[in-house]
């Protein structure tokens, strides 16, 4: 059993932070939380996202687990306005979402769940350095990096304190030094890793440029992207592997 | 002898609701209408439009018939600012119309009228259910529609007394239901049609969201669409053959 | 040496004058002065343009000079905010300029000014007639007769008092007369020249709507065409060959 009301921003920004990755997921409907785990077809990217039922303006279920195309239900969420309320109403018969918003009706076949990638276990990792960056320095960094190369080195530089990213390419190069003070924290350790632009591009689309976001980083480690959706009722945690540098 | 000053929002309006049908129209000139039948190349939409001479500035016309290239037509009233004047004068020996907006002069051959698809005759039908709506709806039940099917059923259920529209697409279907209070006004008759997309797409861009439209539907038979231009100074009709159904 | 702070909004302004109409560029850092010259492949449209030291927030020169590719130079500086501002240093060294915007530093690569195409010597006309004429309709001008035809002739009759442009197309045609009271200035001379449009196209898109535009025409003779960048302490000429006139 599911039926949920929620307003058009939070289900965009909720399928839209999981699209970045994946075209196809399963939803899972639990009594308290509707979440999604992810992995790219490459297993290189990761998400993980839990939206609490306070993020809805009502919300039942039992359990269920629901497959979707993502870009589909991102179309339908789309006809929305802004403030707009959409239903969801599962039909556990026919395995059919039916969406209402404003009288229209959008009856959508779901995906068998068992024919989608399987879920990935994102690894509990214990990482040294924590960054907390505002949406919109990630930003400024992954487009600036764009314009020289197409990976990108994330680190935190202890001697000096401070988070660093930086791409060189052929002829060009681009550095960015952040300070305790140009950041929102900074909890030192020793981190240098080199990531795929791509990646990164992808997931920096559905990061909010006001979010606060949160980094772990490692030496040659996966990063850990975490930033909340939803008024903090939602929340998403990328993961992204390292790319193996080469000196 | 013609020649007349109208805005550019007007002659944008009329122009718009006739080149969503066709690439090449005759205008009829008459000393109080400008007016405007023309059929797409397929005979399925057609379109009546009137525009009174008082939607214009100034207007002097003595029945006659010229013939033009709407899309060019419209590139020179675009260049236009909203709410500026543009003024039109047809010199009968070199069959060209003189167009100027604030000094600039467009000098724009005329196409010979007998060249042109023939004007429809726009029959006169008594279709058994009148539906008057909102703009902004048809805009979403098209819109929707178009994301599951390339037709759409419109009907009137007159057991339960609404306007209802329908689109079945191979997996998802589009179902939106009107009743009265959802509408400006409800006259219930029986009434089932199947209509291309295509067709009513491109009709709604020239609908605007906030206009009060007219529908005329019958059993298996064109539907007629009516809505007003430039302040209710003109008036445009749009009428459509139905599909077949395959049932 | 050379190490200046200079507005993106400037930075822009300038780069886009010249990069409409050449990828590549020497830029000359005299102590007073940024000066750029240029000449299209096709050596039929030139610029020259000069940025008094006093358009920078702090400039430091002395007499370099430094060859860069503009459109990366443009996205660099694209980066930054409308009031952000840009440091640029130059590394004598490495001939790498570093640009810095708000912490993010750039990287670039110059480009031997010895492999550019070598600068114009722009001839200093004595044209009999000038022109006073406001951005928006040199724009006006330039996008109505990009509708009929590929050539435009720009002219002033003395007899009437007004400058003209005109562009004849295989039907239609384009007319702009402005008199006196409709130009900043008018000082009447012999002149009637035909210009291709692609040129004045692109020239057209680095000259502000709201600048005020000085020409100098002359029969069958080049045009220039003047006007301020960086509230007057930035000033810009570009100068067009004529087309041979076919009659």
């Amino acid at each position: 059993m599911f039926k949920a009301i929620v307003s058009a921003d939070t289900l965009q920004e909720t399928l839209d932070s999981v699209s970045v990755l994946v075209d196809e997921c399963k939803i899972h409907l639990d009594d308290d939380t509707l979440s999604i785990r992810a992995v790219d077809p490459a297993s290189v990217g990761m998400v993980d996202l839990d939206l609490a039922a306070t993020a809805f303006e009502s919300y039942e279920a039992d359990g269920g687990l629901i497959g979707v195309n993502l870009s589909r239900l991102e179309d339908i969420a789309g006809m929305a306005d802004a403030g707009q309320l959409i239903q969801l109403e599962l039909d556990e018969e026919t395995r059919k979402l039916h969406i209402q918003i404003d009288g229209l009706e959008y009856t959508l076949a779901l995906i068998d769940p068992d024919s989608i990638r399987q879920e990935p276990d994102i690894p509990d990792l214990d990482l040294p350095a924590h960054v907390a960056i505002e949406g919109r320095d990630i930003d400024r960094a992954v487009t600036a990096a764009d314009m020289v190369s197409d990976h990108i080195a994330l680190g935190v530089d202890t001697g000096d304190d401070l988070f660093y990213v930086n791409a060189e390419g052929d002829t060009d190069d681009v550095h960015l030094e952040l300070a305790p003070d140009q950041l929102i924290d900074l909890d030192a350790g020793d981190a240098h890793s080199l990531f795929s632009l791509d990646y990164l591009k992808d997931m920096n689309k559905a990061i909010p440029t006001t979010a606060e976001v949160e980094l772990e980083l490692g030496d040659e480690f996966p990063i850990k992207l975490h930033f909340d959706i939803a008024d903090a009722q939602g929340h998403v945690t990328y993961m992204l592997a390292p790319r193996i540098q080469s000196n």
